[in-house]
């Protein structure tokens, strides 16, 4: 795949990001608005400013006016004045990494300066976006600066700006699901009994590698046997066995947009309990593609999955489900529970994620889909099959 | 490499750290200790427990009897039963993943019946380690819960257990190197002009795992021409030229333990000022393994580090130095600063880094030691040289 033609987006959406932001925060009534990012969710900033922090932390912020600056850790100056789409740039020691150097000698900044080269002196609202990223001393920081002021958390800023995606966005998630599916392909090829699951982790890093990917979009998963129980987990050093189902998931970070893709296949033939469990989450899967499209209420599509398991006798084996929010990170808001009482609307992207815990093992079919008018465009989707390999 | 015989950390070892730190705490005075981690920093909580989170963060709670937990997101609940050496495990929506999900009908847990449960009943002083990657919400929660207490930064306590390694940990970061240094030779191998700097990243990644690693120890660095100028940096879509400096720093996570091994190669012949500055670097990279020995102050070695650029005149090139900390991650406490009063030590262990910044490349000389009695064990070193590849 041509890595020169790599989607990304364009300078003048990044200005019009911050407008909107600070609209956004105008309308709530913040005095100013901090958004922050860490290395693990780099998003808040990389949205502003495509800058995406590592060792270091980062933050943006925006005043009322739509001025905005970025603030880096002091070691990140020189790649952060290559790459950053926001000028000014402060080095704060609040953003400094985790293993906490002193830095004699160099020259840092404080919030009260920023925030006043930024028109904003004595803020009575301070919004907070990225609060769950935000650390104990930029926010003891914050508190110590301006005494008089409110802290909030502003996540819902973020949640507006980002859960309907631009053009530009679907792009580069398209592309991104296609070095996903590519590198999932060549793990297909290559994965066989004897090889350790982190070894069939290479085949994938080094295939989306090749292809454009600038980053994986999560750790990637290749869990077999007894590990594919868990929705959350590392690859280990277990070796793969003939006759196991391995669950893999595999995503490419295209431009800062990080999709999965996920796939339950076995090492041979399936069990017949596999083969049920897996016909049954392509079934669950189907089924949520099908009902989504602008206007649903996404409460009720989670309501309508979890009745789907009971009313099959898998009540047991349901865990969460059915979508979350998909864009820069891999789940990012809105997510879809019971209790998530908005709309869907076109251009919001979601990964249809069905998981399926079983005692001896699990397995979860992933996909992007877009909301449209009239339903969905799938972004991902090949290996929505039974696939036993030949071992 | 034999996938097979990695070294990893008995479980002994992970009784007596708990032990240790509960003498710690009690010496401090704290009432309990709270350790946090996050996906980036995940050290604390796999120091004591061996589970280390993804997506979303964790902690691990102490009491001065010696008692632990280990606190998780709602949805790793199987994957950290499967992992943790520390039971009980607590389901916590503070250590929530960052998009925020809302879990209807999930029984979680809360500091005040965690620290009751560990015998904690009204703590006077909370010590709190991993301060800086330690979340608003957190900090906000025990607040909540403990309106009385004092809470404080411990991480002093995780400084003095961990920068001193044990016969398992040098094991493990042994192991790590010879896999970085081979995953080093690949890419020395296969890198060309052509070639995007994230597609030699590649060629590492795919040689980490297939020998042994769980995860790279950083994100590897492959920068090119003038990207090559940050000290931090992320590599890139970049083309690599003919006659350009390339620096490399690849290193594999060997059982939880993160080095680097560092290099600036070129694509071709050296400019005379490339070589001048790569000299340099490799005399000042000697200097500083020759002085390094238990005993030692860091603060000393720091002065004579820096004024050793002044000397030969490259005090403009100098950015940071000599050393840092390397353990579980690749820059960890105690850094090597002119603030730095401590004696080294026997086990220390440090990455030598040494980078030298001009005004249109940069290079780092980087490798691991061990300190002895009488000097250092080096754990990295084969590229100790001037590598000007044949394009």
């Amino acid at each position: 795949m041509a890595v020169k033609d790599l989607p990304s987006i364009p300078d003048a959406e990044y200005a019009d990001r911050l407008r909107k932001a600070q609209e956004l925060m105008r309308r709530s009534g913040f005095d100013v608005l901090l958004a922050n990012s860490n290395e693990a969710d780099f998003a808040n900033v990389r949205y502003f400013s495509d800058y995406w922090p590592l060792f270091e932390i980062a933050g943006v912020v925006i005043s009322p006016q739509g001025k905005a600056a970025l603030l880096i850790g002091p070691e990140s100056e020189a790649f952060a004045r290559d790459r950053s789409k926001i000028q000014p740039i402060y080095k704060m020691v609040e953003y400094r990494e985790s293993a906490d150097p002193a830095y004699p000698g160099v020259a840092v900044s404080n919030f009260q300066k920023v925030f006043a080269d930024l028109g904003v002196s004595d803020p009575k609202r301070i919004g907070v976006a990225g609060y769950l990223v935000t650390t104990a001393p930029v926010l003891d920081s914050l508190r110590q600066a301006f005494p008089q002021a409110k802290i909030e958390r502003a996540d819902s800023i973020m949640v507006t700006l980002r859960s309907i995606k631009s053009e530009a966005e679907l792009a580069c998630l398209r592309r991104a699901f296609e070095v996903s599916e590519l590198a999932l392909q060549k793990v297909l090829e290559q994965i066989k009994p004897g090889m350790t699951e982190l070894q069939a982790v290479g085949i994938a890093q080094k295939a989306m590698y090749e292809n454009g990917a600038e980053y994986e979009a999560h750790p990637t998963y290749v869990l077999a046997g007894s590990n594919s129980r868990h929705a959350i987990s590392r690859p280990t050093h277990k070796i793969i066995q003939a006759g196991e189902l391995v669950q893999l998931n595999v995503g490419a970070r295209i431009s800062g947009y990080s999709p999965s893709v996920g796939v339950p296949i076995c090492m041979g033939k399936m069990t017949p309990r596999m083969r049920e469990l897996v016909e049954f989450g392509l079934q669950a899967h189907e089924k949520t593609i099908s009902w989504m499209k602008a206007g649903v209420v996404a409460s009720e599509l989670a309501k309508r999955y979890k009745q789907l398991f009971i009313d099959n006798g898998y009540g047991e084996n349901f865990l969460y489900g059915p979508c979350h929010g998909l864009g820069m990170i891999e789940v990012e808001p809105p997510w879809m529970e019971e209790t998530s009482e908005y709309p869907l609307a076109q251009n919001m992207t979601f990964q249809v994620d069905t998981f399926i815990q079983d005692k001896d093992f699990g397995l979860r079919i992933e996909n992007g889909a877009c909301v449209t008018s009239d339903g969905t465009e799938l972004m991902s989707g090949k290996f929505r099959k039974i696939i036993e390999l030949d071992v």
